[in-house]
């Protein structure tokens, strides 16, 4: 039997904790599949006295991350603190100069560094696997670099953030708001005590720069992204969406364009019959759409200690598998050095449907005058619903629900705007932009 | 840069004029990704002169497979020719004990002889990849064999024919018969002439032999299979079905019991809310469900030249990017030597829901005498539903529709048989049982 592969890991959080359980209780499954045992030889966290449930009484404690990764009594270095900056960049650094492996969940750092970490990995000949640190432990690095290698890919989108996808499928079930739903989220710990990054769009954004490098062999740039959170979705989107056969949800997309790439991160209308509107809770999943394949979609837990965990023991046992010293695939799919500069498609030329809902008085010819406005800015209309609002919300008001053909967002803009000088509005004008499966 | 890795392929049907023309195509591509050039170097079929639509010109044409298999001039040997026994089992052994990788899409053979294969594989250190022969496209092969390390999976089941799925899509969706949705699939190229392979659900169980084989880490059991088609479902079921808020598919399901592995074919009721249920047409998909992953599902294309061939080529590159001589991970996941012996749990121990149609005489009496057979066998209902037939169907007939909460399929199976000595029964009862996602 080949000798056990020594694994040091940095950060015990719930995931780091999760990694040293399982290994430990799965040890017997993992060396029959992998053909040799994977042992946690060290590790390295903040504070060596809390209890964390997990026995460490044979492993190494190291202080010092850095030293951790730079010690040669490991095979694998496992990050697991999180972090753009500092001690987690410094010692993934130090780990693949070291000429070791490196798995991290870590994706504000790949988002930021992943193109520089890449070339070191590539020209030191180690891997830097990464499948926790998108989706948690849906299966879609290993699919986007492996399984679809000859693809061309011309669309990638997903539902990346389970605390986003619990809150729209709550207001829709429940019937209640934006701010209740968030409240329960954070009861339940699917949200962090400041939502901010995740409502807002900023943790898909990391995910999707990824994606779309893996999409298309581009370098990363999460600067690119436009993003939009959820936090203006009211339950009056909510219902209307549900009337018109749609869902809203919450997606990263990543779309290749004739004039560059469209990254973008914002609340999305889906078919209700689509696959992804069923994806309910806290359930992420991507669809990938290629050449060859038409579309793959992939759903499955997007957090969580085991879920993660999962991904990262993945990792590990790809590592376990191959044979010591051997090359393997680029970590993007694409080697770093080859890896295309990032030429960014502006907003205003997105083409698409949209969904527009309009809060508007109640007096004859405002809905002509919205209708002008379309017309005027080319924009084809599918559905129309206006329909008085209930008395004890607001008197008087209408609610006036456009859903268009595909248009460019800076026609929607231009007429929204036209629309907002016509001053028939009583609230700011809602919209969605609407994205179809294949 | 590494030497070309040079494929030799025997079939040159759909998918593999596809993989060749593929090959060529996206060779730039593929290079980049897999740092080294991958060049179809010799190929073998039965006729020489049909047109393929491809360039064959300066690919060396061998007449016997099995001289090609044994070649020195090759690395890996692509095996497109399909069957179980005959020419594909003795090429695909040859080519393993001459110590080249193994491609295949051939699931009657892996299911039949994936042990044993999988054996010379493992000794000869070389590679048998079988992404293709299960769900097409869908990288649920990979993501079982390597991404799923650690998990102690509890049941896996999936859609894995498109055309049962395509026909059982176009029955609700259009509103016509079973023999009516046949002929069309047939018209347009998802079935066969002589359907029944497909119908009746033997190519779903040659997929779910696999699958469970990757699941649970025993030895492959295609003839310990319960198989049931989709051919007695009637326009009635489906029209229930949807009342009651579920979707008739056909799936595989493979699960472990106390007393065993339950591998089971036949038309299953899935709630209308699940994703799986909103799998449309030939689309395939795959459900796994873990102990640390709670569900993971992938969903894609299931047949088609272009996305079988996209599958084939991802195991080719798997091969491409990795050292020459290493090692890797097993072919069934676990050690073929390894995977334990194959326990069946009986069907008639099977727990679940069942749908359960019953077309009887309008007469009074009849529910009450159903009821108490239910009653008699401990069967407790979750839904009736009880209501005339048109006239122009059949006249003074109803039809009760039952929807049990879990019990045994024995249970069911002694109810239905006393409801038939009962005596009221104008049709044979329908029995459609029922599987809930996690």
């Amino acid at each position: 039997m080949v000798n056990a592969l020594r694994i040091g890991i940095v950060g015990l959080g719930t995931v780091g904790s999760s990694v040293v359980r399982i290994l430990k209780e799965k040890q017997d499954l993992l060396t029959k599949q992998c053909g040799r045992p994977i042992e946690v030889v060290a590790v390295s966290a903040r504070d060596r006295t809390r209890e964390r449930g997990i026995d460490l009484q044979h492993i190494e404690w190291v202080d010092d991350p850095l030293v951790l990764a730079a010690s040669d009594n490991i095979d694998v270095f496992v990050e697991l603190i999180g972090g753009e900056e500092g001690i987690a960049r410094f010692c993934v650094e130090e780990a693949l100069k070291h000429g070791h492996h490196v798995v991290t969940a870590n994706k504000a750092l790949l988002a930021r560094h992943g193109v520089a970490l890449a070339k070191i990995a590539e020209k030191k000949g180690v891997l830097l696997n990464f499948e926790a640190a998108v989706a948690g432990g849906i299966p879609v690095i290993k699919a986007m670099r492996e399984s679809l290698s000859g693809n061309n890919v011309s669309r990638v989108y997903g539902i990346l953030n389970g605390t986003c996808n619990y809150i729209l499928t709550r207001m829709l079930a429940e019937g209640i708001s934006f701010e209740e739903c968030l409240k329960e989220a954070q009861k339940l710990g699917y949200a962090e005590a400041d939502p901010t990054f995740d409502i807002e769009g900023f943790d898909t954004a990391h995910k999707l720069a990824l994606l779309t490098s893996l999409a298309f062999g581009c370098v990363i740039s999460v600067d690119d992204i436009y993003v939009e959170g959820i936090s203006n979705i009211s339950l009056a989107d909510i219902h209307a969406a549900d009337e018109l056969g749609y869902r809203i949800k919450l997606l990263g997309v990543a779309v290749k364009t004739d004039t560059g790439i469209e990254q973008r991160v914002h609340p999305t209308m889906v078919p209700t019959s689509s696959v992804i509107a069923q994806v309910q809770g806290v359930t992420n999943a991507v669809s990938i759409q290629t050449d060859l394949l038409g579309e793959l979609l992939l759903s499955g837990p997007g957090a969580g200690g085991n879920a993660t965990a999962s991904a990262v023991i993945g990792d590990i046992a790809d590592i376990a598998k191959s044979h010591p010293g051997f090359q393997h695939g680029p970590v993007f799919g694409t080697p770093a050095q080859a890896l295309a500069p990032y030429k960014r498609a502006r907003m205003r030329a997105h083409a698409g449907g949209y969904f527009i809902r309009l809060t508007v008085d109640d007096k004859i010819g405002v809905f002509a005058t919205v209708a002008k406005r379309m017309a005027e800015n080319s924009i084809s209309l599918e559905s129309i619903v206006q329909r008085p609002l209930a008395e004890n919300i607001q008197p008087n008001t209408k609610n006036i629900v456009l859903v268009t053909h595909e248009t460019t967002e800076s026609s929607v803009r231009k007429a929204l705007s036209s629309i907002m000088e016509d001053g028939h509005l009583i609230d700011k004008p809602q919209m969605i932009r609407i994205e179809r499966p294949n």
